[in-house]
């Protein structure tokens, strides 16, 4: 299983918490942590899944490899800018945000784009002619976001293995 | 000038009209349009350019020519799918954009993070923590719009041109 | 018709001549240039095509407007540092390699890769096994490189178009 | 330590045979394997790290996580097409060529470009005005190739300790 996490690269001390606890919860589950590799949300997800001893995967936007923070197992050097932020969302399964900024709604917006299921915690709000944007999963916590994604991710297995039956 | 025109792939007839109008006065104004290649408010924008004998820059997502629309005078192949949509804002100096999909909503993103100016018809709502983010420059029309952008390309060389008497 | 011109970024007197007569002839023969927008061979080639008033594209691996060198006409900006390679290469129908260093290189292997042929002045050999490989087609001239692009983007349009008859 | 090995999606018994033992030799030595995703040698290589218990990443060129080999551990979903073979070169420290079709050409190429080591077994050849160019680093075994290959990620390790110690 592989999780994304996403969010600003400058955090509130409130905001890296939050990030820090999804981080150890996705590694509790026995998924692969995926993010951006550098600091603020990024950093904070990586550092709470090593210390429930998971595997972080950061993808960074730059060259240089030193530039992926230090709780990063495997940093993947792309040198495409933000453009990375596709891949970032792509090799998730499920995308988890926790605040960010416009680079985190790019995020977003190619998840849902791409039918990835987006769950956020006090992120982006979309509308669209006056109306509410239904494709961010809204939850209160780090722990109902992790179950949440666990459980979308099993469901989607198990759907996957129902087709392979029929055919 | 480079002006970026982005939009949603399948336009309502309303929408369409209206990224005719704005693609016409891109090109009325001397500017050459830019966008995404493809069909809708794409296909409206150039047409509208064509209209009016400008110049069209269609970035591509896809490997083959023959997917541009065929109001498209240069087009981009670049094969990297829906990455592509930070080079479409990159291009351009300023973002109008026309209604929108989850697509546009990545492109305003990448230019609202890079500081271009987007100006928003009819497009995305972005809110955080409750408050409405002033990124996007709200317009009722496609002059409007061609106005401001020109507006704004012109300021910006100007402040250029200040800079390079100081130093 | 559109036609990629590539090779290294600081060219010899003589590389840049040829480069240069090679931009001319683009030009004069219709065809809009495609290159890597910088320095060396892409603004000889750029340089030439102007002095012919052809219509010039720069594909630019940075994500300043400035990089492009003066004789582009429409500077595509994408921030993807040499991934953009495979882009100059893509948005072209023939490639003409002049001279050319290991990013040269990586746009002749993308070409080849791809399918479109590559024509060589000075460029790269490659040898696989001991055996020399046919992929670049060797010339002495700019004259002779842009006389055969031109023939075989032509040859390919007169396919393509009996394919539509038979269908 | 991460160490790239590339090669052709289609290799013959004898090279898929040597690409096995370097990624057996790769995993061995403790470091991580980074390859393409696909089949031939980047399947073989990662085949190979997985019978010594070693970590394998495939930067994959398309959208589909399914698109990966059975021996890789960590897909990074790329959907950039060939541009991902930068991608590829930039995330490893050392790059171990294995025979070779164009797009293992292109990932030399970058790789020399970015002043990664290349070492390759039965590759390509580079000539330029006639003269064998150097990049190349040409061995003959695999056990050859990955020694060297660590090797020189050490001795790069230690000249940076060096740098720290002095500033």
């Amino acid at each position: 299983m592989f999780i994304s996490v996403i969010g600003e690269g400058r955090a509130s001390k409130k905001t890296y918490k939050i990030a820090q606890e999804v981080g150890r919860l996705v590694a509790r589950s026995g998924a692969t942590l995926v993010c951006g590799g550098l600091l603020g949300v990024m950093e904070a997800a990586a550092k709470g899944a090593k210390s429930a001893c998971g595997v972080t995967v950061g993808i960074i936007p730059g060259s240089r490899r030193e530039e992926a923070n230090k709780y990063i197992d495997i940093p993947i050097i792309t040198g495409l800018g933000y453009a990375r932020n596709k891949l970032v969302v792509k090799t998730g399964q499920v995308v988890i945000a926790v605040g960010g900024s416009y680079g985190t709604l790019s995020e977003i917006s190619f998840a849902l784009g791409y039918g990835i299921p987006v769950i956020g915690i006090k992120t982006w709000e979309l509308r669209k002619n006056g109306k509410i944007d239904k494709g961010i999963i809204v939850v209160d916590s780090a722990k109902e976001a992790v179950d949440l994604a666990i459980k979308l991710i099993k469901k989607k297995k198990s759907k996957m293995k129902e087709k392979e039956y029929k055919t």
